[in-house]
């Protein structure tokens, strides 16, 4: 190998390689901001309204998640900063739609009234549109992707979302909670709920890496349990949390079936450690580099258990 | 040529060319069926949500006013009903937002009660997500398409929707009617209301059909000038017609400004005339096969001239 053709791979001073959960989530920031600065030919109260729900603190799990597991190489890293983007748009419009006064009715997320309140209903629905359908924009111009590789992601997002995945989960919340009795019910619909939009924004990360079938399913594996636990600590949080802990509306549930009010908080604890125990093993099965994931995965339920 | 290579684009006795607007139509009416008739693991009440909206009577303009653009092979005719499909589902999804109370709050759509009066709400808005997500998922799809035109396509219809678009256009129409002084400003959002999607049709056939730049652009023009001229009718039905005749809710408009509103009936008249002429001009200038799709539009125009 010649001095030049090593070369290729070089990484300039000025990049950065993004190793820790903090600098990582700092890049996803800045590229949402920079995906919705600018808006031309875009209604004032329309901007307003996406920037509002877009930019509110968040933990910006799913991004995070997605650019570990592609662990990308330079040249690479804006796609998977984009596709993060993309993702945590299909995730803000979840909670803009599922806040409004006919599904959660809540008042505060992300620390900040909730987009209804700030904008209109009419508004807050549009701005969820846009956003999920300007998430399926930024896949299709991932240019530094095979256009193969941008169909494929396209089809993941499109399932996660669809009306047998995030959108299913929202209906039976809404209208079909009577309906669940037993643990495996509200496991599938914690599942539905969160473990959907987790486990494709995790496979997204490893088609963008160019794993091959047996890690991309243990990647599938681990973001499945880890969606699951997240969702389980979720209810317990809305059971025992403060409104200031959360950065939303608690106590939503009500006399909602979660798995908190049918068995108990101390047997929601033990299927959240569960769950974890099965991702960490998933995760080990996957071959990623598993330090950084532990770390924001100790991170959120550090939080989670202390109000739990 | 031998026989053998002359051969390959042979018609076999049971395909369809679907050269009449009719049989175009059946067509895709019967391809929208398939799409929604088992749906496995989609929660009952959100099947029926979607079915009831995306199956009720309808022209189905887009997905025709594709077709006929495309002009497809045999061997491509599964691939432009489909795209067809995804489209009409998207203007499906469309009017499911437009009606909600918060917005239009209209009754009656495509002959039945409007999504949110049969089906609640919230499911009415998750069967519009439903079918927005499901569109990209159907082009993502398209195995005979090859991938690079599927990107392409995918770009169309999310720049279509999107935040500039389709979604700009309801966003104006609720909240920002009466910055509209002007006919410009109101041909600007008959634009978008209407324009963007049978655009983003016309497009997505010519480009499945792999039509050169110049003809694009035709197709372009002649379905925007179409576009407006049939918003342009449409607001004139709202204003003169009858809700049997309409199939919805008429005189939803009240005191929002619209070409008729603003300047009279006959004024409005005459500036659907003049796109419509301009779209006969575009429409020679393209190339494509235009007397089915001139047959489409006198259809529709006869029955918007007997309501003007």
């Amino acid at each position: 190998m010649t001095l030049r053709s090593a070369s290729i791979d070089f990484q300039p001073a000025d990049s950065v390689s993004y190793a820790d959960v903090a600098s990582v989530r700092e890049a996803v920031e800045e590229r949402l901001q920079a995906h919705v600065t600018t808006l031309p030919g875009v209604p004032d109260n329309l901007q307003g309204a996406i920037r509002h729900a877009l930019l509110g603190k968040s933990k910006r799990i799913r991004p995070v998640l997605l650019y570990l597991i592609a662990d990308p190489a330079t040249r690479h890293r804006d796609a998977a900063l984009d596709l993060g983007c993309a993702v945590e748009m299909v995730h803000t419009a979840s909670l803009i739609l599922d806040d409004l006064p006919c599904m959660d009715d809540a008042a505060m997320r992300r620390q900040r009234p909730t987009t209804h309140i700030a904008f209109g209903q009419a508004t807050a629905i549009l701005s969820a549109i846009a956003m999920l359908t300007r998430a399926f924009g930024i896949i299709a111009e991932l240019e530094s992707v095979p256009e193969k590789t941008r169909v494929k992601l396209s089809t993941l997002l499109s399932d996660a979302i669809g009306w047998d995945g995030l959108v299913a989960g929202q209906e039976i919340d809404v209208n079909g909670r009577h309906q669940l009795t037993s643990a495996d019910k509200i496991e599938e619909l914690n599942w539905l709920k969160t473990g959907v939009l987790f486990v494709a924004a995790a496979e997204m990360g490893a088609v963008l890496r160019g794993l091959d079938e047996p890690r991309v399913d243990a990647v599938r594996r681990f973001a499945r349990h880890f969606g699951v636990a997240f969702q389980t600590a979720d209810d317990l949080i809305d059971r025992n949390g403060s409104a200031g802990e959360a950065g939303k509306d608690v106590q939503k549930d009500g006399d909602k079936a979660t798995l908190v009010s049918l068995f108990g908080a101390s047997q929601a604890h033990l299927t959240c450690q569960e769950h974890l125990a099965h991702a960490e093993q998933a995760l080990i099965d996957s071959g990623v580099n598993a330090a950084p994931i532990r770390e924001m995965m100790q991170r959120l339920f550090a939080t989670r258990k202390a109000v739990a």
